[in-house]
């Protein structure tokens, strides 16, 4: 039987903005079969509301590939927020010209491992017995001054980057290799590891991790943001090798698109 | 080979509501290509309709991401009157303009693992065999007090907190973890320490579980009602490093939904 | 390496009436679209085929959920007169109205683990030869003897009882836990095991068993009929704590729908 | 690690004729609303068609359930006229009332293991160096004699039995059973016992293995012939107990079909 | 616990041209309904605009079965390049008559085992401490070595061959045989032999391997080339006996095609 004394901790987490991913494919024939001036009106519409949605953390990349031809991306405060944007699409004419493929939605998250250890650490010295209210209050005030301290990274604006790689992804939890039984301070060492191959490539790509337990179907989000889409296989193939992909990472979709501005998407909607 | 005079025995079990989910996608193009008089007098019909299902315990979700636009969901006594609450809605007008995605059938249930604990350990000291008249008396008897006793959760309204987080999951049957072949001892443990964490939640977040084993793909259903969303990600991400749910869980389709009154739902349909 | 010589014998099985359960969807907003008094020949059409489907042993039930909206079920004595029955449907003017969503297609099947015992012990003892023509003879006498004594069960009436719980399961051939490679005197404790746990259900509910090795894309189908649908979870959630359930029995989707005869129908779909 | 060196040799195969299934269903609905004399020009011109087909080793066979309702079946010497076969299907008015579910590609084969070890065997004693040209010309000259002698099977009619069942399969390449790292010796041998069952059928059902490997998802095709269909169950149940099935079989979608000729077909598109 | 210092080391890999694969079904009865005159315009239109692509390294196939009719294939210098290509297809008014239904994006990927074990090898003897400077310098040195002198394999042109077989694929992440796991040295000696065993095949098919970490579902993509389709089965099943195959390789769907020019597909639309 397993050990029920020895369930490593959670570690702790502080969480930002709202996510929305947003896949959607044109409906070509449909599309074009309208009158020129009527395409006209509708982009004309939807530019609008589409500037304005970029300058409330929003915004628009062309797919490569089947699985979509427009990828909407929203960042918002609250979910609340989220639903009005996506509520707000579906009051636009050109909505009916797209067909929503799938979608994502999570929540940017911050994974405070070496907090977390800190902080249990201290708290199991001073004798503080887990959920009682001091015990409360300090991870409390841990989370408080995280918050604070890593506001910019929770509620950011969308990286300007030419190219964007979205995926969801799990922690395996299989029969013999489950991330969720493992020590904590072997999770630590292993997210320690695999920050670092992060951070060389912090030149070339932005990477914003949001969590989905409890809001989608996997439990994370990666958007990797980058000019040079190479730099994205360079990336994830590095990091397969390291302990915490190459044994309980497991992947979902990958989407791959370019970044269009309002005026972008009205030249690609010319046709 | 297993040895078969040691298989657990099964926990007893108290059932409730009946419970149907029902998600569904807006046809938006069509419904906005009518006329808006007319669109007034569907979402009339709809309306008085939606209200007196609301009486009889159903709501209405707005969803979140592309697996819907409105969850229903309905606790109803009798699967006799889920199907007429079902039926019901495809005389609507407004059923050709909803695409059902997908759904859910399932029981509000409570799981006795104390009672079943106590009862056969005092049948068994009694020396009273199993599925002997006596025994099934005395099993009888506790589910009679406990359906008694729990009616309230068994037969509850719905939550009217903001946002409902709706799942469904399974207990892991692998070929070296089977929750179906744990001592009977040690899953009680587990959901005790399981239910443990659900407590320290009671403040923020309200959980109806409902059985599904017969009536639909997985074992059960998990109904989270909360007005910050966030707490349905801490609680399930808490709880993924219990034993029951780490070795055990095995996960379903997320939705995740704001709750919507026919006022609500008229507003969001006039585009 | 597996040893040639002790691979289990396979269990003897007589078969009975052929079995396809079809579920449609009705494609109800252009059934609505229809006239009123065209909905009305099309379902007096109907009505009198389905009445003529009904004597030769086929149902109607109302599904509960997204899966459709009503299934048919036809018990036969022969896959012709399935493939009859199916064909039948497709000249009926309602067909234009159902979208078929899925089918099973199986043969009524009784495993005879206990005279396979018996039958292939006696022969051993007699020390007649595997597959010799006395073997052959032995065998196909003790099969004829079980067809005829088991002819009521194995071409019966559709039971009429007010639901169905229909789900199409395997037995597991995993990489360390195969009923395949499981002993006969094994497998035929565990099939007796699970069997008591079926009849102390037997005043409640009525199970028909049905091979489809070779035909559909699971290994059996079962039907659950009983007048109380939540027998179905006991009954099921029991039996998944068996031995044969919890370790070997994987499970299809589940389908659960209330009994309609004819008028039913034309009430069902009078909108 | 594993051993190189003990990697067990390819089985020798020799190919035949290219295959190709293609399951469609009826649009019903579309067909119907047709004038009944467009309807008989377009079955006139089908037929035609579909006579041309069948001299060239082309049957239609009468689907039972909903994975169609018309599978036909293909035999051709060469890929390229598999490919006119498939394409002069979509010139035909008929096409556009056929939907095509799903379809199978893959080359008669057989397997030649008893010729492999024998071959094999005698170039290790005469010391001839894998791969060498003295090796490669004896194994060239052991294909050609083989293709030779089993011409009649490798480029077969369609059999005209009543009933075709059509399955694809795998050998299990899981990770603590594969069959691709099963000495050569062990092999053979499961599949001489694989076959003893299928020869002792040989009455009753006619069964054509095609490759697959390289030009569909599953590594082979499966067509069973046979008048009574319930000989499908007996034979693959059987067979599911022998040790290359039990542990190595993987078994994708099954369809059962009625042999239905030009006439039949006519009459059966006649609603 | 797995052993943090023992992980095995990336292999280095060069990049080429961008890849894009779309398969599309023709919208046959949609096509046919057409004037004759009206779809010899859109085929005229179409025929520049491919003799265009065609130009720029893009190819046409006629697939064999249901999974399309016709496969483009693209190779570009950038992923720029791939997203125009698709752009300037939705812009043609065939397109309203092809349905895209699959694509894939990758990358030509040559992995450098060999280079990799020099380098490393070399970089570890002289003490140079990974990721410093001189590391990264003599890394990169060795990567811009590569990429000149395979320039030609890493831009090819589309080979010329009749055939193509496309699939992705992975390599095993399981829980007890896992790719990313094996050591660096036993990686490199089982590509070595893979490798072999392809060069056999080298007058026969022509092997052109992209990589998808981070674009695609899968991590690589495989395109073989050849006349003769029966060598895509030889090739992969012999490679499928293999060590890397047989325990590592996780294979995805197949499609088969024959190259089409502009000509062949002006017959193969006209209906």
């Amino acid at each position: 039987m397993h050990r029920f004394d020895e369930m490593p901790p959670v570690p702790l987490t502080v969480e930002g903005a709202g996510v929305l991913h947003q896949m959607t494919r044109v409906r070509w024939s449909a599309w074009r079969a309208l009158e020129s001036a009527c395409r006209a009106d509708i982009l004309n519409e939807a530019a609008g509301a589409l500037e304005a949605l970029e300058k409330s953390r929003s915004a628009c990349y062309a797919l490569l590939g089947h699985k979509g031809d427009l990828m909407l991306v929203h960042f918002r405060d609250q979910f609340d927020q989220l639903l009005e944007a996506q509520h707000g699409l579906t009051g636009l004419r050109l909505w009916d010209y797209l067909e929503q493929t799938t979608s994502y939605l999570s929540v940017i998250e911050l994974g405070l491992y070496e907090s977390t250890g800190k902080v249990y650490g201290s708290l199991a010295e001073k004798g503080i017995e887990p959920h009682s209210e001091a015990w409360k209050a300090s991870i409390e005030e841990t989370l408080a001054r995280q918050r604070e301290a890593m506001h910019p990274r929770l509620f950011p604006e969308i990286p300007p980057a030419k190219y964007l790689c979205f995926y969801p992804m799990d922690r395996r939890r299989g029969e013999q290799k489950n991330w969720y039984q493992v020590p904590f301070e072997d999770r630590q060492l292993m997210m320690q590891e695999h920050g670092a191959i992060g951070r060389r490539y912090a030149g070339s790509v932005k990477q914003i991790i949001s969590g989905s337990i409890g809001f989608d179907d996997w439990e994370w989000g990666v958007d990797l943001f980058a000019d040079d889409p190479l730099v994205f296989k360079r990336l994830i193939y590095e990091m397969r090798f390291d302990a915490v992909s190459a044994i309980y990472a497991l992947f979902g979709q990958f989407y791959v698109g370019k970044r269009t501005d309002t005026a972008g998407l009205r030249d690609w909607l010319t046709v």
